[in-house]
């Protein structure tokens, strides 16, 4: 069994969309991106489920992560994903923020960021 | 394979925070909060997963849905749980949160709503 990290400084939960972005309807490229985000967010991975809907309709991911977990959603027929990272502990959120970037190639990505566990507080 | 529910309106986004909240460190408590918080939104369940960490350390769950993610992280040891429910489609993602109110009887849940895939302000 596996110990998560304390939430003694609060856990941060980053709002991530992906607009004008490719490479949406395939899984095995949505997993590679989801292993490089974690990895790039110092993450540790508990377990992961790709899900493929009909081709042309998207994928969805989730990662259960010690730190909380990371999600990603496509709609291609929308050229848009929505990524979820959720950390507590040490991690590096923010970098897992260009690797999705860098594999779903936006036009535009917008980023919200806010603390969980301490307040209910937007930070930025 | 499946098709997920459009996103021409949007999806909902709600980040919902229990504090002063019970049966925390139980995973199979947390399974079937889950499952009924599903329901109750009336989404439809691809794929469920349930961590436990150490005893005392809490449970986490993540559950996949055709649109698109519930999950839960709790800490018992801060009284604390972070859920999150991201639907689109017609489903009713505020159904949610009693169920997860009366599996965890919280002193105090906060919920934060926001639109995903539309625009990036939330809607209250």
């Amino acid at each position: 069994m596996t110990t998560p990290p304390a939430l003694s400084e609060g856990a941060t939960h980053m709002l991530i969309e992906l607009w004008g972005a490719k490479n949406l309807d395939d899984p095995a490229h949505a997993e590679i991106a989801m292993r490089k985000a974690i990895r790039a967010a110092r993450a540790t991975l508990l377990h992961l489920h790709v899900h493929q809907f009909c081709p042309g309709h998207g994928v969805s991911a989730i990662a259960l992560l010690a730190e909380s977990h990371l999600t990603l959603h496509t709609w291609p027929e929308r050229s848009y994903a929505a990524a979820d990272v959720f950390v507590c502990g040490d991690s590096d959120p923010a970098n897992a923020v260009p690797v999705l970037v860098d594999a779903f190639q936006p036009e535009r990505s917008d980023v919200r960021r806010f603390r969980r566990g301490v307040s209910n507080k937007p930070t930025e």
